[in-house]
């Protein structure tokens, strides 16, 4: 099997085969632009490779051999020849780019002899020994592996010792010094002597490449970024030009658009007489692209010319390499351009007002995940850079915020109202935390995960989140907390980065996000595309107003719990909890159902005739008692009973296991009058709606649903309830009673409660939790291990878990639809926003996700791209069954 | 079809059509034996009745007319005559019995007219009259529903004011008075007239036994006894005989055999001049049957002839229940009769040994559950009777012991040390109360369920344990516990019935549990029929020794953390956990692994052997740190670091939810050094016993296996450790890696696990948590609501919920035996020691259960009852087939 491919007969679509790089080289040169003449070594050899030892096989060598002939024939110069050296450079590429993995020689075909040929040819003798002393040095390293320092250290002494500045200082007698150090170097390293044979040379850089592809580094950056260990790596072999040959000669690189803004103007960097490596080392700034206009205005013109065919015939704003030699042009690579998340949405969209793609094409351009980032504020990149971070956490919620710290949610509510802008930073919160994390610019904590309390609440909230900060002593009862030795009181001012998870000293600026039109136009087009509805988590009027100018096409959960947080409500609650019959629960029942017939009363308005999904009270009841023996006085006080009863009712409600314990629905067979108040407040909210004319469409949730005899008694209850209601209003009302699918129960008797409810919506993070036997507060301790083993490849919570959670829920679906063909299902866990898991949910017959407002666009974008892939497939499969 | 079927008319096996009492009734005539003429209603007519929306349809009324001619016929009496007036008595009886739910009529057919007669007939007029009021007290509460106590205070009242000391000083006048004031009652409570009519007497009768079967009271029953709903009541209509005719009359009751002990010698109860309910309301006191042998010798011979003949028609201990009339014997009722379990073991063996019997019959004629009272010390009953107990709490470990209390573990293992017998009394218990648990005769908790810490531990210990006593409020800083407001000092006298929950104050005195040869032998039948083999969880030497002599095959699961608990080991688990490098480490693992190493070396050498299944550490680190502030700081000190480090350490454990954290395999991946030295010390005592030319066989088992990777990373470190010391020794063992199927992901992927996994042992109450999301720990709070609403069945941590856990274990099994078709699987749950549940294992092809020492008698029985089951039921299908 053919093993190695010059650029002339490849083509773009052989990436597999060819690599990102050398399939790229192929087409350019295929459609005519200036590309030195090469080759490519195939993945295929590279497994060759690997399967003979890690030795290069004697086929292969044949073929390199014939390939570098083939090369000569081409180029008119000789490997191994003084006059006219053939000099070449070598470099991996990937069918999957991995910056910064793999290595790059250049200037090889090199050695005491073709040197001297090269200074002959160039007439310039310090440049071919600057050629040489670099080939040793890149040689070294990527072969041998001798650190970079060490050759550093010898050319760093060097110049010490003769009071030099700069590299450009040293004469061709100094460089030739140098080379024979470094020479000297590969004995003293015990790799004997530099190979003089370039054919020598070239397999040993060759086999070097195959072999970086198994380097720790690579198997490490391969598996965090679930990328087959198998697909290999290919090898560039390429004619070496020389930007570095002296005036009318440079290099450079360009983007076909604006990476930051997405703007459509070509946007480079261009440095005379110099060579790639110049550009990346930093030694020399590098001037616009107006450098080579001014230097060479036809080669500029070739380059622009070249620069958007490129980018039309990818139709993709493309990153391009090239170098001038002699005034000539060549292009040494081009690829898709890494661009911002704002960048991309308006490439995308422009791209498809100027025809080069169509919709479809452009919903798969943005990362869903980064389109919250537009909707956040965020410290510049300027800003950061000038900045050393105190320490850094989990990104748990995007945004930027910079305030004084306070301890406690109470005392950052008081700053709040006194008008500072405060930054919480806890141990962890908890639900009685939410008035305090309401009024706060941004929430620390120094436990806790990705979805631990304080994460989920503030992308509830849309609000910047830091959690899992370790290196946080936090000490409440002292008001300060204790950075890597450092006390910091209450009050102190610090910046919190959530996109990188970094906190920093002081005040610094943050740019607000601004309305985007192009974004605006994405998501509407992403809307007409999905299949996977995108509803809310909005627990109040103004998450829900939030939400739905993000697009939300109604609220898949709203968690009447935090309503109860309310500060007029706690107490209300509370009263309620400590009542010790049903006769002393029944007035704060009463005050609290009229303020929830308002909540929901409000929510309807802002729905007019969207979906509205309540889920009944959820939590254990302990959570909205007090912890601490001052809240505890305080509360005992407020509620005019002995401290003792309250300490004892906290007794009596504290759990081994709150995560498995008396909560949901258990708590409605227990006290079946917090969901009648519950229901009543719905339905009476919504007749009133109704009767001001205006559409509404209740959807009541039951939690933590086990049993169908389970379902089937609280739906009973709660049916008898409002029948009661309608019947005394004689209003119509439609109105839905469905279940959160979330215990590992329920997924296997799917069927059976298919019988009698009339929605399911999974409940990811329970379901996750149960499946796993996880708890998502405590996963902190053994998860980076976990990731880090590769024992798993994501944290469950964030992206599913096919095999297991995946695998149930598709359980839940089939089996809940053999009963009940088309019953609604949605998903209203936080991983309903995750892109990966959109595209299963839509595999197995997800209706809808429901996630944060915050992430409601990302949601609405993931739902597009699947539904596009899904298509794409679809055609492809009927493509090849034709 | 016939509704209405004779007595000699039926066969016993037409239970699901006649009900018991009416299939018995037609048996004893069928045999023979002298059986009052009457007919059954059948189920049937139930089922017709309550579609004809709870009337007697005409047709039944018809037939019930033309069943009671005949009667009239055959006993050449009269209904609604006055001259040989028939009489009848109406009674329930449904196809399964449910003692005390339906009632009894007597005497009907009684009205103004036909009580003279009756006078005449027998010439006592006050019997007369005294049948008249029975059937118009009977009739009223059961027909009408009119409360017992209002016809009593009636009664009373008459007696009061007559100064009558007893119902034997009422005069034929008194009672016609009575009789009279009862139809007033009638009128009063709106029931108008009592029926004269016979006739109409019976429908209402009839009508009411079908309607019964309806109350509340019946339909909760047949819940908490999983009867079917739809099996309806059969009614049986009987002449009545009198034992209350006068001298050479009586009424009795026998059991063939001892119900107490067992013995084969007729058992029973006679009262002369007496109808059955006489017997029932306690008035007089019963004799012996000599009373009917001195009243009636010839009856007597009769009837030990009838009864002998009935045991070995029905090849049971029956209850026989008869009536003498004049001198002459009649049988009204035989059926099984209870007994206890002690009885239960020893018929089943004696009838065996007699050949009335099979073995296979034997084996089901003994309640698995009620085995381990028998090896349990208890309360003798007469004891009990003469106490009242001061509270009840669950009956979580059977047995009977007397000791003075104590609140702490210490306190109770000095006090124990000190030759004291101890009651440890806590909230729960901890670990870290094993060493006080083991010191104690019982252990008793305010909090918890059947499955808490507590329980488990003593079931485990075979020690007598109540939990969840929800009545005491323990201090255990006050060293005191409050009762219903009476308080209970450290010291104070109590006794604990672990067979009822129940405590007692003082010391009472318990018999001891002896040597029993018949259950011996029957459980060497059982052990050769059963197909679940049965292994014991034992953590200690003294454990397994104690589950050998019960009949355990070997160890099904040690946890290996008991081990830890003991005293000398605490301090080296806390110096590890305290450890902050794997250097620090090195030391107290080592002296760990010499000390776990000869506890394997033990249990080993008692195995001989047999499987031994060790599960490596499972629970979370913290369980081995102390909590409160006194045994914080002396364990500072003993591990001589400043108290404040092991503060830290306690909070960095701490956990939200313990049971979903950071324990099990994940113990391992974080901290591999535990797991290797556990393995360490498996295999090095593996490999001494071996050398002393003992085989051994021991069974690795991982716990919270998730998923393949992560038990592919462990089980290739444990291997590597393994082979390196079998590499070592020179020594060939065989050894097996399996593990613990516990986690609802397990179930969904055990065909992958199964690729890495030597067997698979179900962890059913794990699994039971996640499966439902319930803490066992927590239960407490909504399981009783849950039970009382019929909502669930059963607790599932006590009966396998067979549609979601069992369901995820069939998954299991089928998924891990279609990767490894010969997969060992068994169950170590506790609930593998429930029947019910061992029927399901057995269907779904468990090889194996093991649980606690004294459940292993239990499960062995259970293990053959299911396999004896399966065997009827394949010849049944057999038979169907053919």
């Amino acid at each position: 099997m053919q093993q190695i491919y010059f650029f002339s007969e490849g083509r773009r679509d052989m990436r597999q085969l060819l690599g990102g790089k050398g399939a790229n080289l192929a087409e350019m040169t295929r459609l005519g632009l200036p590309v030195p003449q090469g080759f490519t070594i195939s993945t295929v050899a590279c497994h060759e490779y690997e399967k003979n030892e890690n030795q290069l096989p004697e086929t292969l060598r044949q073929e390199i051999t014939q390939a570098m002939q083939r090369l000569e024939t081409l180029t008119d110069k000789k490997f191994n020849a003084v006059e006219t050296p053939l000099l070449v450079s070598v470099r991996s590429g990937a069918a999957i780019s991995m910056p910064g993995m793999m290595d790059t020689i250049l200037n090889l075909g090199l050695n005491e002899q073709t040197v001297r040929g090269l200074a002959r040819q160039t007439n310039n003798e310090r440049f071919a020994w600057d050629c040489y002393r670099r080939l040793l040095q890149m040689f070294g390293n990527v072969v041998y592996g001798i650190p970079e320092q060490v050759f550093d250290s010898v050319l760093t002494d060097y110049k010490k010792q003769h009071q030099y500045q700069s590299d450009l200082d040293l004469t061709t007698a100094d460089l030739q010094k140098i080379a024979a150090d470094f020479k000297a170097l590969y004995q003293e390293t015990g790799h004997g002597e530099f190979p003089e044979s370039p054919q020598k040379q070239l397999e040993l850089a060759v086999a070097a490449v195959f072999k970086s592809w198994q380097n720790p580094r690579a198997q490490v950056y391969r598996r965090l970024h679930h990328i087959d260990n198998n697909i290999g790596t290919a090898v560039n072999v390429q004619t070496m030009v020389f930007g570095n040959s002296g005036a009318n000669s440079g290099t450079g690189v360009a983007f076909t658009r604006d990476p930051v803004s997405g703007q459509r103007k070509i946007f480079g960097e261009f440095l005379a007489n110099a060579q790639g490596e110049d550009v990346v080392s930093g030694v020399r700034t590098p001037e616009g692209l107006q450098g080579l206009a001014k230097m060479a205005p036809a080669a500029y013109q070739q380059f622009l010319t070249a620069a958007n065919q490129l980018e039309q015939h990818y139709a993709d704003m493309q990153d391009v390499e090239f170098t001038l030699e002699h005034g000539k042009l060549y292009l040494l690579q081009t690829r898709d351009g890494k661009r911002t998340p704002k960048a991309a949405v308006r490439i995308a969209v422009d791209q498809v007002k100027e025809g080069l793609i169509d919709r479809q094409t452009a919903l798969l351009r943005v990362n869903p995940e980064q389109i919250s980032d537009l909707l956040h504020p965020e410290f510049a990149p300027e800003v950061l850079a000038a900045q050393t971070p105190l320490t850094k956490g989990l990104p748990a919620s995007p945004g930027a915020a910079a305030g004084k710290i306070y301890f406690t949610a109470n005392r950052a509510k008081d700053a709040h109202d006194a008008g500072e802008k405060v930054i919480l930073v806890r141990q962890d919160t908890s639900p009685e935390d939410i008035v305090g994390m309401a009024a706060s610019e941004a929430i620390v904590t120094s436990r806790g995960g990705m979805t631990s309390h304080a994460a989920v609440v503030a992308r509830g909230m849309g609000k910047c989140g830091v959690v899992g900060c370790e290196n946080l002593v936090v000490d409440e009862k002292q008001h300060q907390v204790t950075i890597k030795g450092t006390v910091y009181p209450e009050g102190s001012e610090l910046s919190v980065d959530g996109a990188s998870g970094q906190l920093f000293p002081g005040i610094l600026p943050a740019t607000q996000a601004s309305q985007d039109d192009n974004l605006q136009t994405l998501l509407n087009w992403a809307q007409e595309t999905g299949e996977v509805g995108v509803a809310a988590n909005a627990d109040t009027p103004a998450d829900f107003a939030q939400a739905l100018k993000f697009g939300a096409q109604g609220i898949g959960l709203t968690r009447t719990e935090h309503m109860f947080f309310k500060e007029d409500r706690l107490m209300k609650m509370r009263r309620l909890i400590i009542a010790a019959t049903a006769t002393d629960r029944a007035e704060p029942l009463a005050e609290l159902q009229k303020l929830q017939t308002e909540d929901f009363y409000q929510i309807y308005r802002l729905a007019q005739g969207k979906t509205v999904t309540i889920r009944l009270l959820d939590p254990p009841l302990h959570e909205f008692l007090p912890h601490d023996a001052a809240e505890i006085t305080e509360v005992a006080e407020a509620l005019a009973i002995p401290e003792s009863k309250l300490q004892q009712r906290i007794a009596v409600l504290k759990e081994a296991n709150p995560m498995l314990g008396h909560r949901g629905c258990r708590l409605a067979v227990t006290y079946p009058d917090i969901y009648e108040m519950q229901v009543t407040a719905i339905i009476d909210a919504a007749l009133r709606i109704k009767q001001e004319g205006i559409p509404v469409k209740p959807h009541i949730m039951l939690p933590l649903i086990d049993t169908l005899p389970e379902l089937q008694w609280l739906r009973a209850r709660l049916v008898k309830k409002i029948n009661a209601l309608l019947a005394a209003s004689n209003t119509p009302l439609h109105y839905q009673i469905g279940i959160m699918v979330e215990m590992p129960r329920a997924c296997m008797v799917a069927d059976q409660l298919a019988e009698a409810a009339d929605f399911f919506s999974f409940g990811t993070n329970d379901l996750t939790q149960l499946t796993f036997g996880y708890s998502r507060d405590d996963i902190g301790s053994f998860l980076p291990t976990y990731l880090e083993q590769g024992i798993l490849k994501a944290d469950p919570f964030k992206s599913l878990d096919v095999d297991g959670v995946g695998a149930f829920m598709k359980m839940a679906v089939d089996k809940g639809r053999s009963q009940q063909r088309s019953l609604p299902i949605g998903v209203c866990g936080e991983i309903g926003g995750d892109p990966a898991s959109i595209n299963y949910f839509a595999s197995i017959g997800i209706d809808y996700v429901s996630v944060s407002p915050f992430r409601v666009p990302g949601a609405i974008l993931a739902s597009a791209q699947a539904a596009v892939r899904r298509q794409y497939q679809f055609q492809k499969s009927a493509v090849q069954s034709r």
